[in-house]
């Protein structure tokens, strides 16, 4: 195991790479899907089977984490891989989305956010330095910079504003990295990221890539994104802003996302992932097939015995019938959720495996088209 | 494989004894403990875990099936083993008890029970004739026979009432069933069981006991217990039961129980059980462990990093600490609800096992004295 952070392109494909990130708890391989792990589990699942699916590393949440069970706890117990079982890299992200999309009242000061808890209301304060103070107390490989992620749209002065403040942010978090580096709370192979900001402002994007590149950090997350401005502003606003980032840094797409979503951002140049919607969706009944999306919950699946998805590397997803997952969604149980979370989880590191595997092969171009006809179908009839 | 459905005692000690059911989808070990398959799965529990946790046989509920998704489509799709993904033997109970505890309106007359679904209102009607058809069209490898299942306390006069019409109901059960055999609805090695009803009056139970035994049943079901007459009542009358049935024939004590009702009943000579307490209790956070049972809701376990059961030979619960599964059961995440059910179901299928090679040994009472020192225990410091 490597006893530092490194970064390795291994292939390129027009700009889509494929590579390998190294940590001292193990390598990435890139480009890589990160499951959410938000308070300490991915959601109906047991850690084996994130591993088992082909995740290399997980993400976990600092706004969760921090008001349950909190970081001084989980660091007593030994560090959030201990607590929740997972031996492979985790990524926390700084908290500041979650700030901003779940607390109840919250208020932006230069110093940070202070803000009340959405489970009971308590009053809670996250700074750069704060954050930073968590994510190494919970023992994360890839620390995120602690930033303000607006919503979209938003006034061109409000995303100026919070640009701004994210890249004063991202110096102070930085210095508290180097701080706890030094007093020994967090290692030699553990690592920061910036996050570029600034909406879909171009010239923003870029001056905000710019500035964080001249930081050197070892990876850069394009932050604020998928918050509302579709697809295809998205899909131009990362093509305007990667190239502002240095190409031999891993680069980290947040919250993101439909299997089109990562197909178009990997073409683009992006190493790395996270998204709820594997585990989410699958609670919810919606499940991603190598034969286009499904909703379980629809009425022409009763009776329907084929399994889930016979293309699929995840067992369930060959052994159960769509009839049985249609049951058991309609029918509120654990095992639905269970199984479709699995299925999905896999299905979405097995995209990532195909990616890498086209990306080194040179033909993404050809495996795109050709996945995306396949995954990518128009609405079945309405849904009951 | 047996073709035909056998039991064999294998050993006594007491009144206690150890033995085997042959059918032809595989063996029981009795006493057994079949984990509640409600509506087609052991809730929260992967198939796999519930037969590697050492269960042989497991229970589904006619009234929830036939509700939904419906016995007619469960049989086009293969059968009920095929549908969830059990290959092992399955006993279904006869719908009569869910049929007063969980409809909304009901009508019990000679003929069967007229009700409402508790899901949608449909209305519906369970007869002998029909709960037989849809057992065999779930393909059941144990069918119950159709009985009228009372709360107690009740008047006498309506236990008796409700014990003679289950009487004429398990000559009409046991009329179906054979129709069923020879049509082929049926194969040689499926059984049906009799229940005895009566309440907690002895002669009732007694008279109740030896007209079902006169009509020669290959197994016999004590129903009506547990459902609020406590514990000690319910041993006593099982006591004065049990002699009245035959000791060649297995004995099912239905819907009990918790750790001592079991050792209890097994000491009077009891084959099989069936219970949701297992995972019911695991989902709202009780574990039931070889140091006794726990509520992981209190907050003394918030900072326990001790496994949540040493002793186990469930793996999660060697794995995992109290203060994880505290943290999980507190966020109401699914993986706390799925630890504590296969925890739970594992610890049941191991006291069986205990409760098999002591009979065998011959040492059933120092094994059962030994046991309830170690697992029952007085209640803990007040929970928060």
């Amino acid at each position: 195991m490597a006893e530092t952070f490194d970064f390795r392109v291994l292939a390129k494909d027009g700009k889509a790479r494929c590579g390998e990130i190294s940590t001292p708890r193990g390598v990435i391989r890139t480009p890589a899907f990160m499951p959410v792990g938000t308070v300490g589990t991915v959601k109906a699942l047991y850690p084996e089977q994130v591993r088992d699916a082909g995740a290399d590393i997980i993400l976990g949440n600092t706004y969760h984490l921090m008001l349950r069970p909190g970081a001084e706890r989980v660091a007593k117990l030994g560090g959030l891989h201990k607590f929740m079982g997972w031996n492979g890299p985790i990524l926390t992200d700084s908290g500041g989305f979650q700030v901003m999309s779940l607390a109840k009242i919250r208020k932006i000061t230069e110093e940070g956010a202070a803000f009340q808890s959405h489970l009971d209301g308590s009053r809670h304060m996250l700074s750069p330095e704060r954050s930073i103070e968590i994510q190494s107390l919970l023992g994360a490989d890839i620390q995120m910079q602690f930033d303000e992620c607006i919503e979209l749209p938003a006034a061109p002065s409000e995303v100026d504003r919070a640009m701004q403040l994210s890249l004063r942010w991202a110096e102070r978090s930085k210095r508290a990295f180097e701080v706890q580096r030094a007093s020994g709370g967090v290692g030699p192979g553990q690592a920061l990221f910036a996050i570029v900001q600034g909406g879909t402002d171009i010239a923003l994007r870029q001056r905000s890539a710019e500035a964080l590149v001249a930081m050197d950090f070892p990876g850069y997350a394009i932050g604020g994104l998928a918050v509302g401005e579709g697809h295809e502003a998205m899909i131009s606003t990362l093509a305007e802003t990667l190239p502002a980032l240095p190409a031999d840094k891993p680069r980290y797409l947040m919250g993101v996302g439909t299997p089109l979503d990562l197909i178009e951002s990997v073409r683009l140049g992006v190493d790395m992932f996270d998204c709820v919607m594997p585990t989410r969706n699958g609670r919810h009944g919606h499940a991603f097939t190598w034969d286009g999306e499904l909703n379980m919950r629809n009425a022409r699946f009763a009776d329907d015995a084929s399994p889930l998805d016979a293309q699929s590397s995840c067992p369930a997803a060959r052994q159960y019938s769509r009839a049985y997952l249609h049951h058991l969604i309609k029918s509120g149980e654990y095992l639905g959720a269970m199984i479709l979370s699995w299925a999905n989880t896999v299905f979405y590191q097995d995209l990532m495996a195909a990616m890498r595997e086209a990306i080194s092969a040179g033909n993404f171009e050809e495996w795109a088209a050709a996945t995306k006809a396949r995954i990518i179908k128009p609405p079945a009839a309405p849904e009951r």
